[in-house]
């Protein structure tokens, strides 16, 4: 092999090691595309139209390991796709074992019905522990949420300190982008289809080929061959070939870039939060990790880090994904081949963050005693909404409003609180009580339970 | 009014006049943003915390023709966005009728509560006819897949003859992307939110001025609230407040995009099928349309052109909207404000695409005269396929690939019909029979069928 | 008017009011188009194939203010561009004055001469404000530096102090990128080219008309009117027509994308010192600047919301423009349709930063205290890089780095500072000298000299 | 080595096998950041603060087949980002020569150092051939656009015939372009910059070392070591540390972006002329290229197919970069990360692209035969305009071209030539003469001439 061929995740971290990254490689992109052949071939089968024996030696054949993955990419470049040099070695590995399996390779196919049909399984087999993953990842945050559902901390708007949260009704807010990112790809992985088209979208070649093995019904038989190839796939059976419709492509890169958004948005909050001067979590202490090259008192928040990286890139990648429904004719000169690496591309970062994602939550170290110390900081004025509205009955709303932002004023040049300028106001009582944070959550905590399903 | 306001879409012709730029403009935001202060000021009315009295009087003031917009915009440079400056038009003008009503405008709201909701009453302004082109595009496109069941034209693949198909089934497929680019709209139309959180997302705000009119149960009073606010505006109640979590934006990107794109494939084969060489459909002859300020004989496809400008800048931008998830804490410096212009430009492109689309759709005229010329350019060779699917059982798939291979050289090279070059293996009757394009559809026909649900 | 003219600037404060927007709204378009007919005209008129005084009347009738606007828009959906009404109107108003005059309109040319040239013009009379705004930036950016050349605060990686640095560095960095961009802006600015093709890029319109008045050398007349043209637009001469050489559009979008990010640097960084736990810097105060709908104690950091906000729009926006190299033909059907509007939004929003800007530049206030007071929080932590380095040649680089690792866990479990840790290594002089900030700048004052170029 | 490691470019064709793939594949990239250890070694050596012997030791050691790539890209997951344990591993191996040496190894460095400096090794590997190819790529252009200076053709807007032009122009607008992207890429180029800032942009580690070897003058050293960096790696020197000013990153972008978006503009015209019915121009053939895995008879256009799938992937990956400049403090959490994959596909994709563009536009068949016939199709109406110049003076402007396009009309509708409808206005001779398409070429053969600079 040469070095050309190794792509060790040097440069994506984020997904180095993680299942994603064997789901999509280039080997297992091969299988998948194998696969489609094997169980195109079953399905002629099934169908009666290719023979049983030939169907089984095929599926025996179609095996990776067994193939030369640097030829068929070097000889892809012939063709634009790798397909044609597929077929090419599949038949060639059947005929050892038979020639007469070897003349149904590939039987009234063409390249498209099997790189996409392999895309598919691929993004499936993907999907799956991306999905577990994001199961995971929102069970912690959900004990995190039930766990925090009172701890109160200070909500920041536009980088301000803006009223009291707690830190569960921020968790139950991750969660919930976490579910709604598994919603939509559930969504996307029951439809991923088949391709099933033949040449441009006919099925003749299936079709002559049936014929000529004496099928007369052409429409009842292509139905049939459809759904049995979802059958031996276990993708679902398309209503129209898609070969030039790209609805399965358009709707992965949407969801992924979701989920890799939805992600990202727990990444950035963590990150904000980590801050040395906020230190409200850490990510969990785990024996080397997030050390420095140059500091060593340095123990970086790597994983919110490895997440945002992927949630930055993703929705870029995925922007071609959405382009490629404006192709062309029966088969675009381009932007179908523009489709494939974007798609891995964009598979592997997910795959990557929603496992980078469940160590995280699963890890996260909360620090009320830190929440609590930086709401001191602004003391009675991350409550100011509150007291203008209590005031707002006595002096009018804006009069109270101007009230508040004056004496907000005041405190931020001359250091005097917020209880001194405003005793004119209420009695020490009122304000004190006026005054808690832990008294101004609104529903935070209703909304938490809520969100739990509590 | 000056030249800064004017914004008639002369650099737009796409959605000039339609109405998703009616539905879009800054006047029609800033009435949804009122409407979402008044159905604010109902639902709490409704829930005995607001006086009904000044709720109607809310109601009645919220008019944006009464407000100087650009004030407004102006005025929100200092604020960083318009929801501030409309809040003290609102009140000044409510005060005009009566100075209690005043102090109930925007009770215990919050800038993005308002902002949020009025977006979301754009967008289901906007999606409603959008929708219903698409509908109109999807019946003009049954109607031509059902005229052209059986109008036999060449399929392209990589920019060449392929084999043949019917202009029916390449018209059910733009008519498929269609009903996809609807179903994915309406599923997020139904799915638009009313955002109500308050100053940082715990309803804080409404829970204290509930509490000052004697409401002892917040989480109840805010559960209603949120029901009786989504009856109001005719939005969906959502399950948390959702100020730092965007899935309502993203969502609404994604169909966007994808009803921009799937608009853009008709647009890129009629461009294609325009082509003068081709020229196997026009848009309809309208007096006067199509003309160029240089060449008088022009009939230009500027239909499909205006749409497909359209499928070209709607993903670039809906990637900003998908990177809205990542947003840091509850509410994001820069990042929420950057969606603005962006969700706005995605409805008015792809509304203007649609209303476009209906025309394209409805006026296309095709000739089977010229696809039928067409085919006769590559003559049998637009069925080798088949021919090698024939003698394939006689001479081996390999072996009838390869003959296939050299008798089409050989033709482009020599100038010998196909048939000449095959007569050694084939009756002139077979010949005759094998390479008649009609021959050869496979099932576009019952696929047509099928797509149209026939 | 209508409503749907109205674009007050409601959803994009970042340039409500400020040059860009008037510079680039559709009566400006219009006018530039305008300007590039006159300028045809007169270009024409100084090689003697077009009367003087019809040039002039030209010029003399050609203003936006007499033109429909609305009503060009419109009438653009039926040509796909523009131009074909506006040379019609143009030819009217020329008409009212003289006949003979308005039959040298548009006089050889075509549409897209007239509307890339009018963009050119667009595009320079946006860059000269903008640049000016990026000059100011700067200065007020180089103020800061050197009043703050020696003012220690943490630098931070990874969310986390790192090593201690100036806030004069910080400030020279944010200049470098303003310098940067400024640069960019004024390398495209110089090259923006008139656009000179005729119906297809072979000036045949042109030379037709010129032959017809008498000229015979087709080549030199061309060159001589490119010259001309230039000169009367003040714009440069291209190397060929670049109907389909769409090298200006990109480079306009990769400076303006750039200059945007550079802006928003400085953004997100104002935005991370704004934080309430940091305090770092703030905004200029000024009266009602930075309030909040609900929080009276709210002064928000709005300029570099609204530049952040831009800078986020920008580089998604500016993809399109990238993509507009891919164009088929002598003239696209779509892509060249889709570059207007995306050049308008990108010199606008750009513009608008620029501008905003000049403001967060020239009125941010640094707070040395807390920048000290941050410092603090991680004592000596902050120096480790340093002990390490000061220890490495007695204990060996590794097992230095061990120590302080060791040292930095027992300081952030323990409660104990680092200084006690280390006092077995260090006398209490060595100590004190080595964890003092201050002493452990690096060369961050002389790469500030550097930059500033003192 | 498992399979998660393999990257044949199975799914990336367009770079299969040529140099950018190894230029930038895992083992090159780990060995640039190897080069980067050993050229700061070797310039600490040069000032006299590391020993020569150690710089040479750790230069030989400095090599990427002794190292663990997979292990390496794991345990960047717990730092993100590889240099870390490329320390430890470049530290293992030079100690097993020397244990002094290990001392020396990446002293006062920090990962960003290393790895943006790797980066920009690169980047300029990948661009040196890349740049070598352009200029092939322009070669086999100006010899195609001189060897069809005078070939006529039609040119096309809006997908229709327009006028007359030569296949010599069209070339030579190519060629333009590709001139203009290795102007682009040789400017960043040459400015490519080592990045030297040690932990956080002070360069304080390596004054901290070197005053530990009695270096006095930090600024002076600074420089000088910077200017021996830049030496040793053959890179620039760049006015500041760059860490969080992300100048080269963004510049590398748009330039590659320009570039594959270049070769893009001669994919899609060579697409659009290769279309069956158009044929003029084909690819060259070469044995089994081109052939489908279903149609015997294909010969596909498959280098112009995959230059197109590299030019839509490129630009959507580089809005990614252009992000990059809004990166926060010192070094961000994430958008640094996010950098180093869409870099490498941009070198690599773009990289693919060059070289195949070079095949391409060498091997390109041009066939005039079919350029006159095609003009033939629209006979007399490809010149239309000029018979309206040509009418103006005796009808009006406005008559003649009313005329035109009536005229036009009545031949798309009733089959007569333009010529029998236009022989009231004309005698036989001067239409004759004025309807030949040789005869309304305009300048193009004189620009195509000044484009090639004859």
């Amino acid at each position: 092999m040469t070095d050309a061929l190794e792509d060790a995740g040097l440069l994506s971290p984020v997904r180095a090691g993680t299942p994603a990254e064997a789901a999509v490689c280039d080997r297992a992109w091969l299988q998948a595309m194998l696969d489609a052949e094997a169980a195109l071939a079953r399905a002629q089968a099934r169908l009666g139209t290719l023979p049983a024996k030939a169907a089984a030696t095929i599926t025996a054949a179609a095996r990776a390991e067994a193939m030369d993955l640097r030829g068929l990419a070097l000889a892809a470049r012939e063709t634009a796709n790798p397909v044609v040099g597929l077929v090419q070695a599949l038949t060639r590995v059947v005929a050892e074992t038979s020639p007469t399996a070897a003349e149904y390779v590939h039987r009234g196919s063409t390249s498209q019905d099997i790189l996409d049909t392999g895309a598919m399984l691929v993004a499936r087999r993907t999907l799956a522990p991306m999905r577990g993953d994001l199961a995971r990842t929102a069970r912690a945050l959900a004990a995190l949420a039930e766990a925090h559902r009172d701890t109160v901390m200070p909500a920041r708007t536009l980088a301000l300190h803006a009223v009291p949260t707690t830190f569960g009704l921020k968790a139950a807010g991750w969660r919930q982008l976490v579910l709604d990112a598994e919603a939509r790809l559930r969504e996307v992985e029951e439809r991923l289809p088949v391709s099933l088209g033949g040449a441009a979208g006919t099925l003749a070649g299936y079709v002559e080929y049936a014929r000529l093995e004496g099928v007369l019904d052409a429409a009842a038989y292509t139905d049939r061959l459809r759904e049995a190839f979802a059958e031996e796939t276990g993708l679902a059976a398309p209503a129209l070939p898609w070969h030039a419709l790209r609805t399965p492509l358009a709707d992965l890169g949407s969801a992924l870039a979701f989920t890799a958004g939805s992600l990202g948005k727990m990444a950035v909050d963590v990150l904000a939060l980590t801050r040395t001067e906020t230190g409200e979590v850490t990510e969990a202490p785990v024996a080397g990790r997030g050390s420095s090259s140059a500091m060593p008192q340095k123990q970086n928040p790597v994983l919110a880090t490895l997440v945002r990286s992927a949630a930055l890139q993703v929705p870029v990648m995925a922007t071609g994904l959405a382009q490629s429904l404006v192709t062309e004719d029966e088969r675009s000169a381009g932007v179908w081949h523009a489709e494939w690496q974007l798609l891995r591309e964009c598979l592997r970062l997910t795959g990557g963050a929603a496992a980078t994602a469940v160590e995280l939550a699963e890890g996260l170290v909360v620090h009320p005693d830190r929440m609590r110390a930086n709401l001191a900081l602004t003391g009675a004025q991350v409550v100011t909404e509150r007291i203008a509205a209590v005031l707002a009955p006595r002096l009018g709303k804006a009069e109270a409003k101007r009230v508040l932002t004056r004496a907000a004023e005041e405190c931020r040049s001359g250091g005097r609180s917020l209880q001194d300028v405003l005793a004119q106001h209420f009695t020490a009582d009122e304000l004190s009580e006026l005054c808690d944070p832990a008294g101004y959550l609104g529903v935070a905590g209703a909304l938490t339970d809520r969100a739990l399903g509590s």
